[in-house]
């Protein structure tokens, strides 16, 4: 009994923090060791729990849902392998930097590496790949020991939303009885003593490093905006003011969050990956400065554009001191906040938005020059560039849209354009896995309405055991299946030329009727095999609520040769402009 | 070119070496940084390479055929969470002593943790939850490193398969490009200097050691075996030719592979968690000795026993080394091949089989006093003990059988009597999860025929992915699901008297409709609701190829009745006979 009142209020006083620490909702997978924290979560009348019975799927629904509000969202489980599913969601958030709070059950330091059930190594299970661990103490009834787990958890929960944003790992051993005291009406009791809180803080430059790079900043340079850890529209208005102030193109990858929103879009350029193709206006364009924000941006021939300006200084400015250099082309790490950044860069720089700019003009008009092309996909055939080209059409303002890695975020990349729509774009670009995203969506359909999710086959596949939450909470998504059976990717890549070996290893079709998948998860299901029934489909789900399922058959081989088709296109348009473009 | 040279060169002899070792199957991911080992392996004569989308599900799928054919089975996947997908299957070869090499494709080292694409931190990500980690050098052409190569392979290989078992896993970083040279004759080709070796070798106690066992070894005695690593015939005749030498009753948990084949069943007890449920029996029948095999058996009643005797010298023998004694209870660890000891021990015993034993009638009379009750549980009602009590009549000979966790394990322990069919029961013991296990069947399904899953509705939907490998590679299984919606577990936990939050966090029903998934993974369907459906099902899939899911409905709360009631029946039977029973 003394047990079971220390636990009650041990654990009573860590799930009142988290309310106070501002974390509200928790997606909560059933086990015996997590008892007692369940059930105080639970009972606790400012958390909303969620469940999942699929740890991995279950991390990646917390993983969204503290996308989409930006705010951190906790996880628990029971001890074991249940725990071990976390790491790929873990693993994600560290690198996309998302506030996750992993809250696991373990067996009491006495039951540990003596072969009793459901017990691993949990200290330091998710190794270099969350920001903060505790193994937390037994629990102890003493006042001490309620303002230490109090203070963990303020602690915990701070650190997962200070910059970088990232996942923070609590191990808390639990000795039977697991059941607490519910009728203890003193559990959630705060103290009389104020728990620790740290002010939300940012990075900045002193006013002389400012100075210097203004002063610096030459006439010709480019800014070049990848994923950014968290939406922001502040940052948005403040990203635009500063190329608008200096004259340079924002090259904005499509989870800069840059190609949709009401901020102006004038020095936005969405198809650098086209024209980046072509080796000559690479060299042409040589900038004299490259400003980068946010993660390596997803397009292939930019990479190429770096690389080969290796000798332009190159600024990375990241709020998160982290080490966004993977061409190795950086210049200058610039550890400042990146709206403090704009704003203050703005104010420092001279306004040349009234000179002319035939460095700017040149940008804009390949990036014009590549849409004109672009327009001519619109022929009768269903294809996948297309289907991405007209779906800013095709959905509501205020909508969010998860997409996928492999095909879906380069064809979102191509044909994904600016646009004046409240369109909210989101991928799991911290490591790129194909795990996880019907999951990601469904978290962050838990939160916004209006969400969608472009997923090839493979990755639907691969977390289909996530659709169970649209069932068990009602939520409602758009998934947009884009069926070419198998590794639609791999086809454009240098395996593709070693055909013996190349459906065994990467093509990986699967044959899989997802029809099936709809009706096991009581999803609606819509078959599109043309451009009329997507259109339609599109439509008609705009009225429906639920999981909503439109599967669109293309075929990998035909994908890949309108593709080719489209950017030879591309390529002889510019070959041909190219000398009265590129002055 | 050169570098191309290298890569093929130096993967071509760590693949071969592989064949070399005794690693023949191979299960692969898609992805693109593994390309190179991927193709090399599907090249090579003497690898199968079984493709497996879901990594996760993958790592079980190995697991099992390992466990099935005691052999080391490798695991392929690239970078990124790929790898992270490893880690329940990968803790659970850990625990369960299952060899498997992970081997994962990586970044070079100068692209790690700097914002490269698909790069984590893959260097020791699996903690402490493999034997050996090595991460490996780039590829190099030279001699020196194909020894090195194939050296680390070797002994990689060998230590998975050395007492105890386990995990071994090898990070490989690779450069682009990515694609070996296929047409050259040489890559496979051997070195004329010898690649060293380690003999299997295993630990035994002195002379000495022995001889102070074998004299002091007391009359009344029990031996209780436990899951044993792998299946071993010749072990299963040498404890049970020990236990009749020595008159001591066996106690034997399902996994302990005692129950089933053709050796003397004569001493065997099963039925033991039935009769330990009472406590004047568990006083009673204190030992002078316990001699424990094999990890913890599943039986409550009898982890109350030898907690209540912990004053009783317990030695635990384990030729793997650990330290199993969840209960601590232990007084001596024996350190010895489980084989080894049972046939040493035999030899320096007198015969005592001739002996007139009360100690070892009292245990068979108890055995079969709930034996005679439990045929009762022959009414007219399909309830879960039932099926699983007649299940050794309605498989064939050479049948496998995965017993899922949470309520199949404890059913079988309860229901599943010994017999002397060659019946092989498995289970994932290790850290006893609910996830994997479809694969972990579908593994084993892989090497032998005649394979069965019994698992709960949780269970078959936390690894539904895993049935994709049954389409992909036209596997044989049927799966027994036993559909109570939601946690069985549960009902028999304190948990069970919160009804306010019990369904919500513990009872977590899905509503799913299994039978939408037979039809994605082209599985035939049998619905049983009745004893009679349930034996056609039972007969029909012997003469079906193919995924076969018998979806056998039950209802939680009315299961949780029915055993209540039953060990009442088995209770008020023994208090009646207790006085003629336990002289």
């Amino acid at each position: 009994m003394s047990n079971q009142i220390a636990m009650t209020k041990y654990i009573g006083a860590f799930v009142d923090e988290l309310t106070k620490s501002g974390v509200k909702q928790v997606v909560v997978s059933p086990g015996s060791r997590s008892t007692p924290i369940a059930m105080l979560m639970a009972d606790h009348p400012d958390i909303e729990v969620m469940m999942h019975v699929d740890e991995r799927s279950a991390a990646f629904f917390a993983l969204g849902l503290a996308k989409a509000t930006n705010k951190t969202v906790a996880i628990l489980c029971t001890s074991g392998t249940a725990a071990a599913n976390y790491l790929p969601a873990v693993v994600e958030s560290f690198y996309a930097r998302v506030p996750l709070l992993v809250i696991t059950a373990d067996r009491p330091h006495e039951l540990r590496d003596i072969g009793a059930a459901q017990t691993i190594d949990q200290v330091n299970l998710f190794g270099n790949h969350v920001k903060w661990f505790q193994d937390m103490p037994l629990p102890e009834e003493s006042r001490e020991m309620q303002k230490f787990v109090r203070t963990v958890c303020s602690r915990a929960v701070q650190t997962t939303i200070q910059a970088p944003y990232g996942p923070v790992h609590l191990n808390f051993p639990l000795r039977e009885p697991l059941v607490p005291i519910m009728d203890d009406r003193s559990k959630f009791e705060g103290m009389d003593t104020p728990i620790v809180r740290t002010e939300k803080y940012h990075v900045t430059l002193s006013d002389e490093s400012f100075n210097r790079l203004a002063v610096n900043l030459p006439k010709n340079g480019i800014i070049v905006c990848g994923p950014m850890d968290e939406y922001n529209a502040n940052f948005n208005e403040a990203i635009v003011k500063l190329a608008q102030n200096i004259n340079y193109p924002i090259i904005a990858d499509p989870l800069s969050q840059l190609r949709s929103g009401n901020h102006n879009k004038q020095f936005i350029i969405d198809s650098y990956n086209a024209f980046l193709k072509n080796e000559q206006v690479r060299n042409k364009l040589k900038p004299e400065v490259i400003i980068r924000f946010g993660s390596m941006p997803v397009s292939k021939s930019l990479m190429f554009y770096l690389k080969e300006h290796a000798d332009v200084p190159q600024y990375i400015v990241d709020g998160g001191q982290g080490w966004r250099d993977p061409v190795s082309t950086a210049y200058e790490m610039i550890y400042c906040n990146e709206q403090i950044f704009c704003e203050k860069l703005t104010m420092l720089t001279e306004d040349r938005s009234k000179l002319n700019s035939s460095w700017i003009e040149q940008w804009l008009q390949l990036n014009k020059l590549v849409k004109d092309v672009i327009v001519q996909i619109d022929a009768d055939k269903l294809n996948e560039g297309r289907l991405i080209y007209h779906l800013q059409n095709l959905v509501p303002e205020q909508s969010s849209i998860m997409v996928g890695n492999s095909m879906p975020i380069r064809d979102v990349d191509d044909f994904f354009h600016s646009n004046y729509k409240s369109i909210k774009l989101y991928g799991n670009r911290g490591v790129n896995g194909i795990d996880g995203l019907v999951s990601t969506a469904l978290g962050i359909s838990a939160a916004v309405e209006n969400t969608y999710l472009i997923v090839g086959d493979l990755s639907f596949y691969h977390d289909m055991n996530g659709l169970l939450a649209a069932k068990m909470h009602d939520l409602n998504l758009t998934i947009l299946l884009i069926n070419n059976n198998g590794g639609g990717i791999f086809s454009m890549l240098q395996q593709a030329k070693h055909p013996t070996y190349f459906e065994l290893l990467f093509g990986t079709p699967t044959d899989l009727q997802f029809e099936h998948a709809a009706k096991l998860y009581g999803g609606k299901y819509y078959r599109v095999e043309t451009w009329q029934q997507y259109v339609k489909a599109m439509e008609t789900v705009q009225n429906e609520q639920g999981l909503k399922i439109i599967e669109v058959f293309t075929n990998r081989h035909e994908n890949a040769k309108i593709r080719q088709k489209l950017w030879e296109n591309v390529s002889r348009e510019i070959e041909n402009r190219l000398g009265e473009v590129l002055r």
